[in-house]
C-alpha cells in the first residue's frame, strides 16, 4: 500500500523513517523542499505538492505545525482536496482546534474523502521509538483502516469518539503536559537553590508519584541545560494551551494551573525564546543561589 | 532484629503490615490507641510510650503526620529521645522542613542516636505494595543500616545528601505531585466539559507524555467522582506546598505553578474538604457542561 505522508518536521521525519523501515512506499511533500532529503535519501519518493501526493497515495498522513498550516495543506492551491478521490483516507497527527478538525471533516466528506484527526504525544523521542500515544477521533471504519500503519508509529492508537475527539483528548493531554513542564521546572530550581543535586532527580524520584517522561527527559535537560537538539518547542506549547483556554472558556471550566503555564510561555515568547525547546523554561525561574 | 514504628496512619499501617509479613518483630506506638488494633491483630506488640519502644528496638522507624507531631514523639514527654541509647538508629518517614529535620539530628547525635530523614512517595497504593519511592538525608552508614529494612517497603531509597537532603528532595517531588493533582481536575473536568469520556483518559494517555501514577490512581478517581476511601489528605499537600514555598522565598526561587496550586488547596481547606482526599479538587473548578 502507497502511503503519503505531509510534513517533514522534528515530528514527521522519524515517522516517516519509521514507515520506510516498515517496507511501506512513502510519498513525501513538505512545504520547505530541503527538509525531505534526510527521508528521500532513505527511500521516500518527492512529490510536488499535497494534490500530487493524495492523487498517487491511498492514505494520506499528515504532522503539521497548526491549524494554518493544516488548511493550507488540505485546501489550499493543489492542496489535497484537489487530488483526492473517493475513499482517500486522510490521518491528520497535527494539533489543531477540534472545531476545525470537524470542520476539515465536514469539508472532506463532500467529496467522499475521510478524516481521522489523530494527535499524537510522546514527542520526538516517541516518534523515533514508535511508542507514540495517538488519541484519534472519527468513524471507527476510518480508524481501523489506519490501525495497521499507525501501529507502527504508535503504543497506543484510541478512539475517544467522532471527528474533533482525538483533538479535544489532545487538550487535555496538552493542558497535562504544558502544566507539568514548568513544575518540573520549578522543582529542579529548588533542588539547586536549596543544595541538591538536580541532575540526579530523575533518578531518584523514579517510580513514585512525581515521576512521568517529561520528568525523565526534560527535567533532566533541565538540570543539565542542555536544550539542544530541541525535542520541541515553546510556541507550540503555547498554542496548545491557547486552544485549551480558548475551549474552556466556551464550556465554563477554569484552568487556574494551565493558564498560569501559558503565562510562563508567553514570557519565553517576549524574550525571544518561543522556538526553543520548552526545558528552557528552567532559565526563566529566578533562583538566588542557583548557577 | 526487633524494630519500632511511630505512626499508625495512613502510610503506616501498610508499611509495619509489610515489615511483618516479612518476619520482622515489630514494637508499635501510635498516639490514638485504638489505631494499632490492625497491626497489633497481625502480630505487632503495642508499647505504652516511644520512649518503652526506643528503648527495646534498634531502629525506630517513624510516620507521623507533621513537624510538631514529629518533634512531640521524638523529644516530647517519654519521647523516643528519653528511651534511646547510643546506636540506636531513627529513621523518619514523615514530611517535614529540612530544616527541622537537621535540628532533629543535632539534638538526637548529642547522644549518640543517628538520624535518617526518609520522607517517601508513592502513597497509600505505594506503601501496600512495598514500592515507595524514599528520599534520604543523613550518614552514609546510618543509610546503609537501615538500607535492608527499608528495602521491604520501597523500590528506591536514595541518599540525596546530609541530614535535610530527603526532606529538601521530598519539597522537589511534592512541588511535583501537588501542582500535578491539580493539572489532572482540568484536565478531567475540560474533558466532560467538551464532550469526551474522562473515565477513559487514564487509559488513552497511558504511555504517553502525560501518564504518570497520579493520572492513573487520582485521574481515575477524580473523573469517577471516587473519594472513598482517602488515599491522602488535601491538608497534607497544601503543608508541603507551605513548606516548598517557605524554602523558595528563603532561597529566591519563583514557584509560579506551585503556589497556584496551594491556592487551590486553601480554597478546600476554606471549604472546610482539606481531611478529604485530593482528588476532590476536581469539585472546585468549574465547568457547566460538568455533571
Amino acid at each position: 500500500m502507497k502511503l503519503g505522508f505531509i510534513g517533514i518536521g522534528l515530528m514527521g521525519r522519524p515517522m516517516v523513517l519509521r514507515l520506510l523501515a516498515a517496507g511501506y512506499e512513502v510519498c513525501v511533500w513538505n512545504r520547505t523542499r530541503e527538509k525531505l532529503a534526510p527521508v528521500v535519501e532513505k527511500g521516500a519518493r518527492p512529490m510536488d505538492s499535497p494534490a500530487a501526493l493524495a492523487r498517487a497515495c491511498e492514505i494520506v498522513m499528515m504532522c503539521v505545525t497548526d491549524q494554518h498550516a493544516a488548511e493550507a495543506v488540505l485546501f489550499g492551491p493543489a492542496g489535497v482536496a484537489e487530488g483526492a478521490s473517493p475513499g482517500t483516507l486522510v490521518v491528520d497527527f497535527s494539533s489543531i482546534a477540534p472545531q476545525a478538525a470537524r470542520e476539515f471533516a465536514r469539508r472532506l466528506a463532500e467529496q467522499g474523502v475521510g478524516l481521522v484527526d489523530a494527535p499524537v504525544s510522546g514527542g520526538v523521542p516517541g516518534a523515533e521509538k514508535g511508542t507514540l500515544v495517538v488519541m484519534a477521533g472519527g468513524a471507527p471504519e476510518h480508524i481501523e483502516r489506519a490501525r495497521p500503519v499507525v501501529m507502527h508509529l504508535a503504543q497506543r492508537f484510541t478512539r475517544m469518539g467522532d471527528c474533533g475527539a482525538g483533538q479535544t483528548t489532545k487538550l487535555c493531554n496538552q493542558v497535562i503536559v504544558g502544566s507539568l513542564l514548568p513544575v518540573i521546572a520549578e522543582a529542579v530550581r529548588l533542588a539547586e537553590a536549596a543544595g541538591v543535586d538536580a541532575t540526579r532527580l530523575p533518578e531518584a524520584l523514579a517510580g513514585g508519584f512525581a515521576d512521568s517522561l517529561p520528568l525523565q527527559i526534560f527535567g533532566a535537560r533541565m538540570a543539565a541545560r542542555r536544550f539542544e537538539p530541541p525535542l520541541g518547542a515553546a510556541a507550540i506549547m503555547l498554542k496548545d494551551l491557547e486552544n485549551a483556554a480558548a475551549l474552556a472558556r466556551e464550556r465554563g471550566v477554569s484552568l487556574p494551573m494551565a493558564r498560569t503555564a501559558a503565562e510562563l510561555y508567553r514570557l519565553l515568547e517576549a524574550q525571544g525564546r518561543s522556538g526553543e525547546d520548552p526545558a528552557v523554561l528552567v532559565e526563566l525561574l529566578a533562583g538566588r543561589s542557583a548557577r
